[in-house]
């Protein structure tokens, strides 16, 4: 006997029959034997609707507030699909992301995990009943409030709750069968992975891929969890994601025979901020980003150019999400005058491409080939960042397409059967 | 400065336009220099929207799922109003139930407040917030689960925030101007009644007067609570429910020179149950009712027939809420054999009629002209029960309206101006 948390996103609850196939789902996996606890969504599209109704009622709704609505979401569709398993025979317990011990910090709207104290899961767990937990949300220690945690927040809190559990596996229902090596809806020749390392499959959610939130790729590769990523509409096998020995030997920098590439992720979603003419001095860029961190965004890529000013300054660029932008340009405004930068410049036509695989930093011949295909493509590149597992380049969004594939069949990752539609997971 | 409790139903807050009407009444409340706590319903028709997705995915939902599915109501609305406020430049905090302190019993779907500690909405106050608290919801605190109140629980919640927080007034606003001498669809020309006694309201309430649930008069008595009715849509005064010292001195039996008719109410909600031959020996109705206070029945009227049956036996009759029906005749099915009566008989066809007022028991005149008033419209009588001050028939439900109107018409209650329309207030 497992034990075996699952996720369904919304689109796997997006109305009566739907819940009810997750029903029956649930309900197999544990006539199989196994011990079952279901992370869920909010149904289809009732966070938008949710949303719309509060941009009706006011032009700034207090993040407390929000958060407070969103999470009567997923407190919908988990009642309902407990209901929908107890129609079918066997016994289901909802409970809400407090209930549930999902403890987090107090930002609200993006709160962080801080602690997980299922002990409520676990004694209807004992008790022989299925356990449903509402995703997203959670409850701060210190003020005691309501919180959720942004997009992909459902995957964090179903590793989140699996680590905790100590489950065997974490398995992501979503509406693709799996990772495939790059968005088959732009590289529609895109096989799917069968397994890999966790490591690698946090350089492809860091890097844009969508069918796994970053931070629940995190979260399992820190507890060594198993996750399998799988459609729900079928039986198939997905995707194994794998705190995998050889991925560690990667991070040690052994190298390996051969470079094995994983896949191409892209991403649109981001905007680069330029600060023109910093003082190039000591102290001034742990400045700037102390200013983005206290805003609460996500820096992503961060390149410094070399000093081009004669009169000792620079510039540096970052990139973060979009819907940070307008918060982070505002912070380092109120700062121009103590850090004393000169402009501030915000774009957001711009695309990442990122190509992702093991041993990458011992085989030169990779880097070569990656800019090789995207200089014959004719596109080009305004910053570059690697790791050891992860190339990195940012270039403009009208070309992005056209890099993705070029690099992809640069890299022999085209498969022979067409995929199927590859779609964000929303929470 | 006073502290007042406010509680708007579902119709107020339907929609986006309703929630920021409701957001404005709230804050001119406050700019006049109160500290104002607003208890809120599910918007419009939210209950049952979600009550049909539940009778999709199952046709016996568990009653805890159905609580957790419930609440979703009013954690949206609340949030929203919060929104609206906020957007209106006042700060306000939303509470679910058991973040105001709101403790039940465990009895899903029909939970009692047993404690109420509100210390979270009095630091809001305390800050010059508004409070806005989720009505009908509670949390129990044996078992740590979310509860609901039943119908007309926003109206509970709001008394007894009222009580704990020893406010001022608890207004409660609905889609009538106040309580009427009749319902104004039955007899056009009743009049809406100024001041009434928490005795005399908790008569009217008990014997069907939507406009305020029983289980907030009851509590609003114990508490000395003065609550005023009164319509959402206007300024104009309403009806001030006083827990008045004239009322207590008819309790006691002080004879007042004339007798104070407050109105006459009707109850269609009901259904009557006969227990046909009872073994007429002491304990067979404690057996009966305390069967019927294990399905959590609650009992209205309740008459013992003379021993007919010359074997000494005798006939219970009794009514109850017709939703609550089938689960009492099936407990009393069940307990057929061991308190040995013959047979039960179950009739939904009745209807409930009750006059109310001060010092009827000091004037027999009253029972004379009610009883002729209605043998003269040709209205035929089933049960009679009487107290203080009450007298209420149980007549054929098709009957009930020409009742009304007859005994409303005796007690000369008509008024001159058109009333407007009267409407149940939901929850």
């Amino acid at each position: 006997m497992a034990l075996i948390v699952q996720k369904y996103g919304g689109s796997s609850v997006a109305d009566a029959t739907g819940i009810k196939r997750v029903a029956q789902r649930v309900v197999a996996s544990q006539q199989a034997g196994h011990a079952v606890v279901v992370v869920v969504s909010a149904m289809g599209d009732t966070t938008d609707e949710l949303l719309d109704l509060a941009a009706q009622v006011s032009e700034h709704p207090p993040a407390r507030e929000l958060d407070m609505l969103m999470t009567a979401g997923e407190r919908i569709s988990m009642a309902l699909l407990a209901m929908a398993i107890s129609g079918q025979g066997a016994v289901a317990q909802s409970f809400t992301g407090s209930q549930a011990g999902m403890i987090t910090d107090s930002i609200h709207g993006k709160a962080r995990i801080i602690d997980v104290d299922p002990h409520r899961v676990r004694t209807a767990l004992d008790k022989g009943h299925i356990a449903i937990v509402a995703g997203f949300q959670g409850m701060s220690r210190s003020t005691n409030e309501i919180t959720t945690m942004g997009r992909g927040g459902s995957d964090t809190t179903a590793v989140a709750l699996a680590a905790a559990l100590d489950a065997d596996v974490c398995e992501i229902y979503t509406d693709v069968d799996g990772v495939y090596t790059a968005d088959p809806r732009v590289v529609p020749s895109a096989r799917k992975i069968d397994k890999i390392s966790s490591e690698e499959m946090l350089e492809l959610a860091a890097s844009g891929a969508k069918i796994l939130h970053l931070r629940s790729v995190e979260y399992a590769r820190r507890f060594g969890l198993p996750i399998h990523v799988r459609s729900s509409f079928s039986d198939q096998e997905g995707t194994w994601v794998l705190p995998s020995e050889p991925a560690r030997t990667i991070k040690e920098g052994v190298a390996l025979e051969q470079p094995i590439i994983s896949g191409v992720a892209h991403d649109r979603s981001e905007g680069k901020v330029t600060v023109v003419g910093v003082p190039d001095i000591p102290g001034k860029a742990a400045d700037i980003f102390g200013i983005i961190a206290s805003a609460h965004s996500n820096i992503d890529m961060i390149v410094q150019n070399i000093s081009t000013h004669g009169s000792g300054r620079t510039d540096i660029s970052f990139t973060l999400p979009m819907v940070e932008g307008a918060d982070a340009l505002q912070a380092l405004k109120d700062a121009q005058a103590s850090v004393g930068f000169e402009d501030l410049i915000y774009d957001e036509e711009i695309g990442k491409l990122s190509l992702i695989g093991a041993g990458m930093r011992s085989h030169p011949g990779v880097s070569y080939k990656f800019f090789k295909a995207l200089s014959d493509a004719g596109v080009n590149i305004d910053l570059i960042s690697t790791s050891e597992i992860r190339i990195s380049v940012v270039t403009r969004a009208d070309l992005l397409d056209t890099a993705v594939r070029a690099v992809h069949q640069a890299f022999d990752l085209d498969g022979t059967e067409e995929a199927t539609v590859y779609a964000g997971t929303g929470r």
